[in-house]
């Protein structure tokens, strides 16, 4: 089960005045489940993304990076689970680009729309083709139930093999106006049959310019998505996608102003819990870890002692045992790749208890005291490297029986 | 169980002029098992070692390191099971010396034998002191025991969460007369509590320059012990030991000479024999997998995508479940990090079959063919670049709900 982490409730989502959202059971990969979800924006929405880094990335990621890099204005998101549209060559394409053409004709009322004012997106098993007219089929599903209250739902359209659903919202007030935020995600690993990826998509009615929208995302995404790993591997469809209306009636923010950087924090925070979300559902997990690494040379140095944490299967499996495993941990910091660490000047933590230091075991540590910390499902293990100013952080979930189970026994 | 992997019978290793073997039962960690070996070597026998390169790594392995920069002729080996003599700090120095200087005194018959002339080496749980005494008191018994066709006992003397013993001899005929190499091997992974540890020691009784073995020994550790994973942590002990005593009669190798080759390729196939044979009883395997990778633009790329493939959880949690998983494989190729990879130039094969080519699964491949391939316990990988001339090749094993229970339940 999820580690502290329940679906939301409809009414803890809050609308955001020019999103509009809806959804349709269209039959992709199984009957009677939410499977496409229509994100419609308002004219005058500035839009950003940030995609996967796997070279064998999906389909819609190609044509997402292609309509946002023309800079039409976006009028809708278009999500479809079930297949993930993902290692599926030239009819990949194709199928992408179908999808946009029958939204674009569908929202071509009065105004024209554009096909690449439409963002497409896919999710669910790879190496199959898409099933584009079961998607097309269920775009007027999608538009005929559009209500800006709709985010729950949404929220559950995105799901493959998640357990809850995930999304938060956040008000702060700018210029004595009210400014919503909402956003929601999906997790939880690469799993059958390639059920690939992380999405996240993230609204706000503030007004922003685009260039501080750009700065924005790379700040949030820097302390959110790409802070989380399950099991280090990267999905072919990974996508996060902010979204700023302007409809809440204050000026344009410009980068780098107070008012910047209120917003920044606040969709900061909502890019972090829905990440956070992803981890805590994360296949089998039991425990919520925090990996921080401080005082090391820089960024760089700390992000890569911190992965090597989180990635060690040895560790993982020792967290979901409730084991305090020092050595394991001192381990994977001796392998993570730093240029000359001097293993004898740092201190390991678990929680608040010094467990290691002066390349051992810490003098005064017990292991009754490690154990107190391990049983508990949210651990914090800090690594203090004493080499420098920088720090970074990195969220986890342990390796449990139920990773092994969902990941091999799904044919069962 | 081991993937096709048994233990050597005593008669199959083959005794190496000039080597001598001797155990001892020193109640290290558990009464009533062999947990301390001497292994002596004859005058003028030439010694090369390599050395994990974790920045965490176990005091014998400074030691060791020490002694054979010192340059002294080497004259004996001492290794403990039971405790790794890591995260120790100080004092575990001073026990990995005490060993030394206690071995050298006793092998000081006529000839004194100096603490630097020995290697001392330490395997089990790491962050607890050495129980010195007990090492130092067992050595007398395994002097009293010292014989040549101990392989056998030695192999099981080193052994620590080890299902079987490993070792393997070969002979070759070198000057019209018989060469024999003959090499042990531990492994198998980090495990409870922390058994930290791949050692490795092939010894011959060729004759053979220094320089020439020390390039015998890079060329046999590439292709051998660098080129296994199980869960992809270095351990904080490992150590790969070459021995050649020049008993054998024939005159000295040098490097790059036909004889040089001859007895670098024996060597290196003993040497990928006791590194595969840790693979195969790696913690929880079930399969055997060979990632082989061709056709890159140089041997690091190709080693990338290899260990991408080798340590993905998800891919080896689908070998487990014999599933022909296409899509995760791709996906790792895609997120090895390689510089302009063009992943619809590229194929993959499973076993002989070509599975996926022009970025989806192939055209004539069929699912039956692939599981075909997955229901074996020894698969073949093959990913063909086309973008150079490098090869390389990792061995790895499957992810079991025994890994987990292995390193998560040995509490129970």
């Amino acid at each position: 089960m999820p580690v502290n982490l329940s679906a939301p409730q409809a009414h803890t989502l809050l609308p955001v005045k020019g999103v509009e959202l809806g959804f349709a059971e269209a039959n992709i990969r199984k009957p009677n489940r939410k499977d496409v979800l229509v994100i419609k924006l308002s004219e005058g929405t500035r839009v950003a993304g940030v995609f996967t880094k796997n070279q064998f990335c999906a389909a819609p990621v190609t044509l997402c990076k292609k309509h946002l890099a023309a800079g039409a204005e976006i009028r809708a998101l278009v999500v479809n689970t079930g297949n993930a549209n993902a290692g599926t060559g030239e009819q990949g394409m194709l199928d992408a680009e179908k999808t946009c053409q029958a939204l674009a004709q569908l929202l071509s009322q009065g105004v024209e729309v554009k096909a690449n004012q439409i963002l497409p997106f896919s999710t669910g098993v790879i190496l199959e083709p898409l099933p584009v007219d079961r998607v097309v089929a269920g775009l007027p599903d999608c538009l005929s139930n559009l209500k800006s209250d709709n985010w729950l739902n949404a929220a559950e359209a995105i799901m493959t093999t998640d357990i809850v659903s995930k999304g938060y919202s956040k008000q702060i007030v700018i210029d004595g106006k009210t400014v919503t935020i909402t956003g929601i995600s999906k997790g939880s690993g690469m799993i059958h049959p390639n059920m690939a990826t992380m999405l996240g998509y993230v609204a706000t009615d503030a007004a922003i310019s685009q260039a501080a929208l750009e700065k924005l995302i790379d700040y949030a995404v820097n302390r959110s998505f790409n802070c989380i790993t399950v099991d280090g591997d990267t999905s072919t469809n990974d996508s996060l996608i902010l979204m700023a209306t302007g409809q809440s009636g204050i000026s344009e923010i410009q980068a780098d102003t107070a008012a910047y950087e209120s917003l920044r924090d606040a969709m900061t925070e909502v890019a972090t819990l829905l990440a956070q979300a992803i981890v805590r559902d994360g296949e089998g997990a039991t425990k919520f870890m925090t990996i921080k690494v401080e005082a090391g040379r820089d960024v760089e140095e700390c992000r890569q002692v911190a992965y090597a944490i989180a990635h060690s299967p040895l560790i993982k499996t020792a967290f979901f045992a409730s084991d305090p495993n020092l050595g394991r941990i001192l381990a994977a910091i001796g392998y993570a790749g730093l240029d000359r660490l001097d293993v004898n000047n740092m201190q390991l933590y678990l929680g608040d208890v010094l467990v290691a230091e002066h390349g051992g075991r810490a003098q005064a540590y017990e292991e009754a005291q490690g154990a107190a910390v391990m049983a508990e499902p949210e651990i914090l293990v800090r690594v203090v490297l004493n080499r420098g100013l920088a720090n970074a952080m990195v969220w986890t979930c342990d390796f449990s029986y139920d990773y092994v189970k969902i990941n091999a026994d799904y044919r069962s």
